[in-house]
C-alpha cells in the first residue's frame, strides 16, 4: 500500500481550501516574520513559567550565527531550529498547490543557510554549532538534535518532491550520513536514541524517496533500540562532566515519559508524553510496513487500540494532563485540565495515516477523520492568525484566570508562542491535507477521506483520474468521477462509523459491493467518466462515552458527521452546567452561512436548572425542594470553531437526562 | 466575651478523649523522636519535589549548633523550628490534661535549649542564628522569622499556662522585644511583615497573659501595615545584594498569595495560601476584640463570608487548589485536585473561635464545628501515627498514582513529612479542644460544641461548676448540670445549622428561651445541680451545594449531625461514580462498635449504572440504549475514619436523583 504523491493531488475543497489558503497566504508569511523577528506582536508563554524564551524567535538568526555571517550566541528553545524547518516543510506542501516564485526564492535562500550552517562532517543544529560544540549527542534526554534533524529530513523530502531541486535532499543525506556514523549497533557508535522521537519519521521519508537503504536500516534501529536499555538516556545525562541542563525541567522525567521504559515492541499502553508518543508510533507503522516486521505492526496495533480506545478524547484529542503533556491511565479524560495538545492530534492524524498504510480499517480512517476536523482545527482561529496549545472540551474564562491548575487553558487563541511547535505542525498537515485521502495498492484505490480534489495516480501502468466533489463535512454526499480507462480494479470507499445509513450508486444505478472493515469495495472494469455517488446519512448523534470515563458519565455530546459540537456561552449563556439535554430531544440542522464563516448549526430544545432565589448567599442547604428546569433553547457549533467571538464558557460534554 | 482557661476544663468525653490520650501517649512521643531523627520511619514528601528536604527533621539538632552545644550547619526548611515550637503547645495542653513529670522534663530541657540558642539580643531562629547571621529580617517573603517566632510565643503561652513556669515566658517576651525593637512606623524599624502571618496570633495571647501593651500594639501594626504596600514582600528581595533564595520558589507568587495585595481591612475575598489567610484572619479577629477596632471586625465579617459562604468545602476543607495551597474563586471547589489542608482547617477553627469571642453567632459555631469533626480529624489516621496534608472529597488511587496533577491527593496516610506541619498542628489542636467548648461575657456562658467536660468558670465572682455529659456526635442528646450557686445568668446553648427540631429542658421541664442567631438563651436563676437537657434530633441529611458549585451539582453529601459522611470502595466496591441515590431514600443508621473504632454507619438503597457488555473495548458509541441500574445497598461511613482500611475509591458528593 502507498501513498499518492501530493503534487497529483489537486484540493478543490471548499472546507479545506479555504485552510490552505490561509496557510500559504497568510500563515507562511506571518511564521517567516516571527522565524525572522519581523513579526510586531506579543510572543506568549504556554504556560506562566519564566524560563521559557519568549520575546522573540531569533530562529533565522541563529542559522546566520551558524553560518558565520552573523556574530552572537543562540537563543530560543534547544529545538529552536526545527520550527525553521517545519516552515520550509509547509512551504513546499504549498508550493505543490501552485507556483509561488517568490515564496521559493525565500525558501532557496533558507536552503542555503542552513547549508552554510552545516558542518563539515554534516551535523547540523545551531544551538551545538554555535554554543555547545564539545556537548554534540552527550544529552539526548534533552538536546533534541536527532528531533530537529529528523524535521529538516522531512522537510527536505517535501520540499524536493514539490520543486524536484535536490540541494536541499543532499544537505539532508549528508546529515543522515553524519547520525549514521554516530548511532548503531557497531562498536564505537553511540547505543542510544533521542528523547524526542521524529528521526524515525524523517529517515523512513528519506528512504523512500533515495531508495538509500541505510536510511531505513538506521531508522530501523532507533526504533529497536529505543528502551533496549531503559536507563540510556539518564545514564548519559550522568556521564557528562558538564552538569548544565541544556533544557531545564526535562530531567525529572522518567523513561516512561520517553517511551523507553521497556522495547517499543513490549509497550502495550500508550504513556508519556503524547507528542512523542505518536510520532513514535508514525515511525513504527512506516518502518513496520518497510520491513514487512509483523512484531512491529503488532506493536503498532496494541499501541493504536490502547490511544484510540482508552485514552482518546472525542475530539480527537489526547493527552489527559498539562503535566509532562501526557497520557494517565485508562478512561482518564478529564475535561477541563488535560492538555491536547494540537501537535498530537496532528500527530495522530501521521499514526493514522500510516496504519491505513499497512492495512485498510476504518478504525483509523474514522480517527484520522475524527482528529482532523475537531481536535487539529480547533488550534487555529478561523481567520489563521491565532492559535491554541491546548485543546480543551470545557472551558471556563474564571477557572482559566484563577485556578494555576488551568492557566494553560487559554480562552482565546494566542498569536505566537515561545515554544512554537504547533502552529507549523498545523501548517504542514494543512498544507499536505491531499496526502491523507488516498492510498492504493495494485488493485485497488481507498478513499479514506471526502475531500473535493482532482488527482492522478497510477494504477497498473495507467494514470487514472479520480475527481470527488462534496459538500463534506456539512453534507454526506460524496460524487466521485473515475476516469478509469477500461480497467478493472477495485475503489474501496470508507464507511465512516458514524453513518449508520448509507447508499452506493454508480452511473446511478445500484451496485454489488462488499464491506468489509469499514470499507465498501467496488470492483468492475471502469471505463471513462464512471460516477460513483456515495450517500452518508448524516444525522445529529449523541454519543456516550464508556461508563468508566468518569468524567463523561451521565453525559452526551453532540456530532453530526465528522464534527463534533460544543455549547459557547456566546449562543446560550453562562452557566452551561446548569444545562442538560432531555430525553428524546428533536435537533434541527441549518446551514448557516453567516457564522464563523459558515457552518451547520444544531439547534434543540434543552433545559436549564433554575437556581431558587433562596440559595441566596447559602453555600450548603440540606433542603429538598425539587429542582426546576426551564426550557432552553440550545445553540450548538462545531467545536472546532469554538472562541472565535467574545470570551466565555465553551462545553463539549452536556448532561443527558 | 473571653476564653475559659483550658486548665479549668477537664475533657471527659468519649470521642476526643481517645484521640486527646493518643496525641499525648503516643503522637507527642513518636513526635519527639522525629525531631531528634530518632524515629526508624521513612519521612515522605508531600510533592514529588526533589527539592524539597525530607531524609531527617534534625530540628532539635538545629537548636542545638544554634546553642553552641555541637558544630554543624542548619538542616531542613527555614522553618524547622516551628515543628519544635508546635510541640512544645501540644506538650503544654497535654500536661493540662494531668501530670506526667517525664514529659514536662523533657518540655523543661527544650525550653532550656531554646534559651541557649536565643541570642543576646533576643534574636531567635536557628538558620539564620546558624548560617545567615547576616541575612536576618531581610527576605520576609520567604524567612518565616516571625512565623517561627509567632509559634514559639503560643507555645510559651500554653506552657506558662499549663505549669506556671515563667522561664518561657521570658524568653518569648525577650523576642517580642527584639521584633518590637526592629518593627514598627517609627523610623530606622522595618515598615513591613512576614510572608507568612502567624506573629499577629502569639502577639496577642503574649498581651492577654502579660498585659503588656505594647505586644497588642505590635500585633496591631503588623495587622494593619500588611497589604499598605503591596510590593514590600518583593522589594525587599530585591534589595537585598546576596541574591541566594532560603525558600526556593517562592520568589514566584505574587501579593496577593501573601494576603498583601492591598490593606487588610479593605479585602473582601478570602485569597492566596489557605493557611496564611485564615491565621490572618484568626489575629485579625483577636485584634478586633482587644482594641475594639469596629473596622477591623467588620473586616473580619467580609473575609469570613467569603471563606465560608463562597469557597468552603462541606467538610470543612478549604484551599482549592495544590498549587499555592491557595484559594481560587467563588464556588470552585473541586473535589479531587483540591488541597484542604490539614492545617487550613486547624486554622479555620481558630478563626472561629477568635470571632465567637467577637460575637456569639450560629455562623461561627457551625463552622468551627463542621471543620473540627471532619476536615481537621481526617488529617490523622484512627491510630493517631498516620498523616494526611491533603485531605480529598474524592479519590481514585489510580489518579493518585499516574495522574501528576492529583499526586498530591494521597491514598493512604503517610508515616511523617518532610513539612511536617500539619501533625504538630492538629496535635495541639487536639490536646486543646477543651477551649473551643465555652466562652464566656459577664452575664453569659456560651456552649459552642457538645462535648462531654467538667468545667469551672468564674461568672459574677463565684467559681460555677458546669458539667456536660453526651454520646455526641452520635447521639444529640446533651446533659448539663449547673452548680449555678444561686446566681441569676444565662445559659447559651448553640443550635446547629444542621438541626431541624430540638427541645430543651431544665430539671425536666420545658423551660422559656430566646433564640438568637443560632443560640439558645436561657436565662434564671441557676441553683446547684440543675440539669439542662437539650435534645438535638440528630437526622440523616442529604446536602445539597450551591447550584454555582459545578463540581457538586446534581449530588448529595450525606450529613448527619455535625459528621459528613463518604462512601468507600472497602465497603460499596469500585466505580463510585456509577452509583447514585434514588429520589425518596431511606437510611439506616447504625452505632457499629466493630467498625472503625466504633461510628455510626449508615446504609441505605443506592443504585448502581450497568456498564453493559456491548461497551466491550468501545470507548465512544451513539447507541442509545436505555440506561439500567442494579440496587444496591450503601454503606456510608464518617468522612473523617476514611482511609483507615485498604487502598480504594472514596468520595463524599453522590450522584442523586
Amino acid at each position: 500500500m502507498e501513498d499518492i504523491k501530493l503534487k497529483n493531488i489537486k484540493v478543490t475543497d471548499k472546507f479545506w481550501s479555504r485552510y490552505m489558503k490561509i496557510v500559504k497566504e497568510d500563515m507562511i508569511p506571518f511564521q517567516w516574520k516571527v522565524l525572522n523577528d519581523e513579526a510586531n506582536i506579543i510572543i506568549e508563554r504556554e504556560r506562566n513559567d519564566k524560563s521559557i524564551p519568549a520575546e522573540k524567535s531569533h530562529a533565522v538568526e541563529n542559522f546566520k550565527i551558524a553560518a558565520g555571517l552573523k556574530k552572537g550566541h543562540h537563543y530560543g528553545y534547544v529545538f529552536q531550529d526545527s520550527d525553521v524547518y517545519k516552515w520550509l516543510e509547509a512551504v513546499a506542501y504549498a508550493l505543490t498547490t501552485g507556483e509561488d516564485k517568490k515564496l521559493e526564492k525565500t525558501a532557496d535562500e533558507v536552503i542555503n543557510l542552513i547549508e552554510m550552517a552545516q558542518e563539515d562532517d554534516g551535523y547540523l543544529d545551531t544551538y551545538f554549532t554555535i554554543d555547545a560544540k564539545e556537548r554534540k549527542f552527550k544529552r539526548l534526554l534533552e538536546s533534541h538534535e536527532l528531533y530537529c534533524a529528523g524535521h529538516f529530513i522531512e522537510a527536505s523530502v517535501a520540499y524536493y518532491e514539490a520543486t524536484g531541486k535536490d540541494k536541499v535532499l543532499k544537505i539532508a543525506c549528508k546529515l543522515a550520513d553524519c547520525i549514521d556514523r554516530n548511532f548503531g549497533r557497531e562498536e564505537g557508535k553511540i547505543h542510544g536514541y533521542d528523547g524526542h522521537e521524529e528521526i524515525e519519521i524523517g529517515l523512513t521519508k528519506l528512504y523512500l524517496v533515495t531508495k538509500e537503504e541505510r536510511y531505513l536500516k538506521l531508522g530501523r534501529y532507533f526504533i529497536t533500540e529505543r528502551g533496549k536499555d531503559s536507563g540510556f538516556l539518564r545514564k548519559q545525562l550522568e556521564e557528562d562532566k558538564n552538569k548544565q541542563p541544556i533544557l531545564i525541567g526535562m530531567n525529572n522525567f522518567e523513561a516512561e515519559y520517553f517511551q523507553a521504559h521497556k522495547p517499543i515492541v513490549k509497550q502495550e499502553t500508550a504513556e508519556g508524553h503524547a507528542v512523542r508518543f505518536v510520532y513514535m508510533c508514525t515511525a513504527l507503522a512506516e518502518v513496520a510496513r518497510l520491513t514487512g516486521t509483523k512484531e512491529m505492526y503488532n506493536a503498532c496495533k496494541v499501541l493504536w487500540d490502547s490511544v484510540t480506545k482508552k485514552r482518546m478524547y472525542v475530539t480527537g484529542g489526547i493527552g489527559s494532563t498539562v503535566m509532562g503533556e501526557r497520557f494517565t491511565f485508562d478512561y482518564d479524560l478529564p475535561n477541563d485540565t488535560m492538555y491536547c495538545e494540537t501537535c498530537a492530534s496532528v500527530g495522530l492524524v501521521f499514526f493514522a495515516h500510516n496504519m491505513l498504510k499497512n492495512e485498510p480499517k476504518g478504525i483509523f480512517g474514522d480517527v484520522l477523520e475524527r482528529s482532523l476536523y475537531n481536535s487539529c482545527i480547533s488550534g487555529m482561529s478561523l481567520d489563521g492568525k491565532h492559535f491554541f496549545y491546548v485543546n480543551p472540551l470545557e472551558v471556563d474564562p474564571k477557572a482559566s484566570e484563577r485556578d494555576p491548575g488551568k492557566s494553560h487553558v487559554k480562552v482565546k487563541r494566542p498569536a505566537w508562542f515561545g515554544c512554537a511547535c504547533c502552529p507549523p505542525n498545523l501548517a504542514r498537515t494543512l498544507t499536505s491535507i491531499g496526502k491523507y485521502i488516498y492510498t492504493k495498492d495494485e488493485e485497488t484505490i481507498y478513499t479514506h477521506l471526502y475531500i473535493s480534489n482532482e488527482s492522478s495516480m497510477n494504477l497498473k501502468g495507467e494514470e487514472i483520474i479520480v475527481k470527488q466533489e462534496t459538500d463534506y463535512p456539512w453534507k454526506g454526499n460524496v460524487n466521485i468521477t473515475v476516469d478509469g480507462k477500461d480497467k478493472e480494479f477495485t475503489i474501496a470507499l470508507r464507511i465512516p462509523n458514524w453513518c449508520n445509513k448509507y447508499d452506493i450508486k454508480v452511473n446511478e444505478e445500484a451496485v454489488k459491493y462488499d464491506v468489509l472493515d469499514g470499507y465498501a469495495y467496488i470492483s468492475r472494469k471502469w471505463e471513462d467518466s464512471d460516477k460513483v455517488n456515495l450517500n452518508l446519512l448524516m444525522e445529529v448523534q449523541e454519543i456516550k462515552a464508556n461508563p468508566y470515563v468518569k468524567d463523561d458519565f451521565g453525559k452526551v455530546a453532540i456530532q453530526r458527521g465528522p464534527i463534533v459540537y460544543c455549547l459557547e456561552q456566546e449562543d446560550n449563556g453562562k452557566d452551561l452546567h446548569l444545562i442538560k439535554l432531555p430525553k428524546n430531544v428533536q435537533y434541527k440542522c441549518e446551514f448557516d452561512s453567516e457564522l464563523l464563516l459558515g457552518v451547520v448549526k444544531i439547534k434543540a430544545r434543552g433545559e436549564k436548572f433554575i437556581v431558587k432565589d433562596d440559595w441566596g448567599e447559602s453555600l450548603y442547604s440540606s433542603d429538598d425542594n425539587e429542582d426546576l428546569y426551564e426550557e432552553k433553547v440550545l445553540t450548538f457549533i462545531p467545536y472546532y470553531s469554538w472562541a472565535n467571538r467574545n470570551d466565555g464558557e465553551m462545553r463539549v460534554w452536556i448532561k443527558k437526562a
